[in-house]
C-alpha cells in the first residue's frame, strides 16, 4: 500500500489528480479497480485509459491532456510500473543469518549481512559479500564468490571458481560450472578434457529456472552485465555474452560463441559453436544460428506451423524443387530456341 | 502376483480362460511367458495373439472368438493394461509422517496421512493434504497448497502461492512458480516487473523431470485438470493449459499463450507468446507455432532430416526460389506474347 | 607442475627439447607462455607453433622436423593434450568417508573408500562401489548401483533400480530414472501406465547437468558403454544408446528410439520415437529426425538464420510452391503444344 505522492516521489514522476490517493496492487489497464495502479504506454490505449476504473494510471505525457482520474506521468511508463512493482509489495527476502542446518566451511567469509538458508553447502575460500541471499539446499562450492545483494533460490548448484556479480538473481535448479563439454577422441573412446576455466558473471544478470552454464575449458565462460537469461537456457563452455542482452527460455548455445551487447534471441534458439554475433542482433523464436553474423537487425530461420497436409507439401515440394529448377532451365532454353533474340533478363 | 478372477474384479473385465490363473508382471505380447499379462489393442495382433505364451491377455472383444489362452475382455484393452500395472506391482511410497530431519513451519498444516521425507523445507501456511507424500530435498514455498493424493519426488522446488490440485505427480528437479520472465526496458538497462501471480494446478496433473512452470506475473499461470506434461518443459508466466491436454518433453511456450483441451503437442515444439490454440488441436514434433490456432486438427512445421548433401541443396534452393518465381513469370508473359490467346489459367 | 620427462612418460610420448622443463597450466598454441603446455594437431598451426612461447608443445610426428623448443611427440596430440589436463591439475576429490549428515539405509553397500556428501540419501538395496563420489543432495533410490570410481556431483536424482557402471560422470541436476511419459486415454482421462523397467548405463558414461533419463516400462532403458551426453539432454523411456554416441546439449530423444554405435548428434536435435539409427551416423544441429537411418552418413534438416525478411519471403514462397509447380507444368503443356516433337526430357 503506497500513496501517490509517495509513488510519485519514488519514481521520479509528477502526480496529477489526489495524491493521497492510496493504491496496494497492480493491475492492467482493462481490470484494474480503484486501490489498482495500471499503465499505458501509448495513444493507442486512449480509450482504454478513458474507460478505466483503475485507482492510478502510469502514462506518457502525450496523454496527459484527455486523461480522467489519478495520473502519474512517465517517459517510460512500462520501466515505471516495473519499478513500482517493487514498491507496491515488498518481495520475501528471508532474514540474515546462517540457518542452524547450513554447513559453512570455515575457510569460506560470510557477510553479516548475508542470509544462508536450511541444508545449504558452502565451500572453502567461498565469498558471500553483504546482504547475498542463499535459499534452501544451495551448493556454492570452492573459492567462487556471490557478489552483494544477490540471490540464488532454492537448491541452486554452484561449482568451484564461479565469480557471481553484485544484484543477481538465479532461480531455482540453475546450474553455473558445470563442466564444459570437451573430449578428444582418443583411439577407441571418448577422452575427457578437464575443464578448469570457471565462469564469471557480471552484475545485475538475471539466470532462469534450471539453467545451465559450463565453466569454460581453461579462460571462463563469461556473462557481462545486465545480461537476463530465461529458464532452462545451456550456455556451453567458453560463450561470452555481452551486456544486456535478453534470452527467452530453451536456447541453447554451443562452446566459445560469442555474442554481442543488446542482442535479444527468442526462445528456443539454437546457436552452434565458434560464431560471433555483433551487437543488437534480435533473432525470431526457434532459429538455427550456423554462421557468424556482423550486422545488426533482426533475424530468423522457423518454419511456422502449417496445417500437417499443406506442411507435408511444402517439404515434399522443397525435395522437388531441384527437378523444377532443371524443369524451368529447360524451358527457358526452350523459349530462346523458339524465340531467340527474346528477352533474356531473366535469366539466374 | 494377482488372480486373473482377481483382477478381472478390479478391472472390471470378464475372464475367460482359468480364473484362478495368476500373473505376476506386464509383458509385450510377443515376449510374455506364463506368468505375464499383456495386452492387444486390435485385429492386426491376432496372429501375436495366436503365438503368445503369455500368461493371460487383455483384448477387445471383437477378437474373443478366435483367441486361445486366458482372457480378459475390455472395450478399451490399453486403458485396461494400465491400470492393471498399479494392481500387478505396488507402487513404491513412503510411509506417512515428518521426517526427523525434515524442516516444517510451524503455521504449516500437515494432514497425518502426509509423507515428508528428509531434508525437506515447507515454509508458512503451506497446506499438505491428506496421503501427499513429499519426497526428500523437496522445497514448498509460503501459502502453497498440495492436493490431497499428490506426490512430489525427491528434489522439486516450490515456490510461494503454488497451489496443486489433488492425485498430481511431480518428477525430480520440476520448479513450479519460478519468477515469470517480465522485464521493462528502462534507458540503458532491463527492470525486473515483480511476478506475484502464483500457480493454480488442476487435478491429476502429471509434471516431468526438470519442467519448469513460471508464476503469473499478476494473475496466476494456469494448468487445468488432468494434464499431462513430459521432462524439460519450459511453461512462461501467465500460460493457461486446458483439460487433458498432453505435452511431450523439451516444449517451450511462451508467456500468456492459451491452449485448449485435448490438445496433444509433440516434442520440442516451441509455441510464441500470447497465442490461443483453440481444443482438439494435434501438433507434430519440433513445430514452431507464431500464430493462433482456432481450427481443430493436425499441424506440422518441421523439416524432416536428409542427408547433408541434400539437405544442403534444398535450403540453397529455397534461397533461389525469389529467383525461379520472377524466371517463371517471364516464360509465362513470353508465352502470352508468343500465342497470345493461350490459356491463362495457370497465372497465380 | 609437472616435467616433461614426467608427462612424456605418463603419456606415453617421446620428449624433445628439455625434458627437465616444467609446466603447470594447459594453454592454446598462440596464448601459451613458459609454463604453459599446447599441443597442435597437424601442418595448419606450422606457423602458430614457430611462433608460440609455449613451454612445450604436443604434436604429430609430421611437424618435429622444422618445430623449435620443447616437444613431446604424439599420433594423436589432441587426445594426448586431453590426458595431460588431468596431470597438470588434480581434479578435486573429495575424501572418502560418509558426511555426517548423510543419511545411508542399512540396508545399502558402501565401499569404505567410496565418498557420501553432506544431505544425501542413500536408500535400501543400494550398492556404492570402491571410489564412487556422490556430491551433497544426492539421492539415490532403492537397489541401484553405481559403479567403481564413478561421480555424482551436487544435486543428482538417481530413483530406483539404476544401475551406472564405473568410471561415470553425472553432473548437477542429471535425473535418472524419472517415470516415462507412458499414459493410455482411458475414456474420459489419461491413465498412466506405471513405469518399472529401470535404467542401465555401462561404464565410462558422462552425463551433463540437468540432463534427463526416463526409467523404462518394463524392459530398461540403457546407455552403453562411453557414451557422452552434454547438458539438458533428454531421453525418453526405452531408449538405447550405442557405444560412444556422442549427444550434444538440448536433444530430445522420444521413446523406445534405438541409436547405434559411434553416432554423432548435434545440438538441439529432437529425434520422434520407435525409430532405429544405426552407426556411425553424424546430425547436424537443430535437426529433426522422424524416420530411421540405415545408412552411415550426415545428415541435417535445420533451416538456416536469414534476416527476416528474407527469412519471410523464404517461408512465403514455400507455401507458393504447389502454384509454381502447377504453372510450370502448365508451361510445358504449352511448350509441347507450341512446339510438338521438342525435347521432352525435362518431365517430371
Amino acid at each position: 500500500m503506497i500513496s501517490l505522492h509517495e509513488l510519485g516521489r519514488e519514481l521520479g514522476l509528477s502526480v496529477h489528480g489526489n495524491p493521497e490517493h492510496v493504491v496496494s496492487h497492480l493491475a492492467p489497464i482493462e481490470s484494474a479497480g480503484v486501490s489498482d495502479l495500471s499503465f499505458v504506454v501509448g495513444l493507442k490505449y486512449a480509450t482504454a485509459l478513458k474507460n478505466s476504473k483503475a485507482g492510478a494510471v502510469i502514462i506518457p505525457a502525450a496523454m496527459l491532456d484527455d486523461a480522467p482520474g489519478n495520473l502519474l506521468v512517465s517517459a517510460n511508463p512500462y520501466a515505471s510500473y516495473a519499478k513500482a512493482s517493487w514498491l507496491l509489495q515488498a518481495p520475501r527476502v528471508p532474514p540474515a543469518g546462517i540457518h542452524s542446518t547450513a554447513l559453512v566451511h570455515p575457510e569460506a567469509q560470510v557477510a553479516p549481512t548475508a542470509s544462508i538458508g536450511p541444508f545449504c553447502v558452502i565451500g572453502p575460500g567461498v565469498i558471500l559479500e553483504d546482504s547475498v541471499v542463499v535459499g534452501s539446499h544451495c551448493t556454492v562450492g570452492a573459492n567462487s564468490t556471490i557478489g552483494q545483494g544477490s540471490q540464488l533460490f532454492a537448491g541452486v548448484r554452484i561449482y568451484h571458481e564461479v565469480t557471481l556479480g553484485k544484484q543477481c538473481r538465479v532461480q531455482s535448479g540453475a546450474v553455473l560450472g558445470s563442466e564444459g563439454f570437451g573430449y578428444a577422441w582418443a583411439d577407441d573412446s571418448w577422452s575427457q578434457i578437464q575443464q578448469t576455466g570457471g565462469v564469471l558473471i557480471g552484475d545485475a544478470v538475471h539466470i532462469g529456472a534450471n539453467t545451465t552454464i559450463d565453466c569454460g575449458a581453461i579462460e571462463p565462460t563469461v556473462i557481462e552485465d545486465g545480461v537476463i537469461l530465461d529458464n532452462q537456457i545451456q550456455i556451453a563452455h567458453n560463450v561470452h555474452i555481452g551486456r544486456n542482452t535478453a534470452i527467452a527460455g530453451c536456447v541453447g548455445i554451443a562452446g566459445s560463441t560469442r555474442i554481442g551487447n543488446h542482442c535479444q534471441i527468442g526462445g528456443a534458439c539454437n546457436i552452434v559453436g565458434h560464431l560471433v554475433i555483433c551487437d543488437q542482433v534480435t533473432i525470431n523464436a526457434a532459429s538455427l544460428v550456423t554462421r557468424s553474423i556482423n550486422e545488426q537487425g533482426r533475424y530468423g530461420s522457423g518454419m511456422p506451423l502449417q496445417k500437417e497436409k499443406t506442411w507435408r507439401r511444402s517439404y515434399v515440394n522443397l525435395g522437388k524443387l531441384e527437378n523444377l529448377f532443371r524443369r524451368v532451365r529447360q524451358l527457358e532454353r526452350q523459349g530462346n530456341a523458339d524465340a531467340s533474340g527474346a528477352d533474356d533478363s531473366s535469366a539466374s
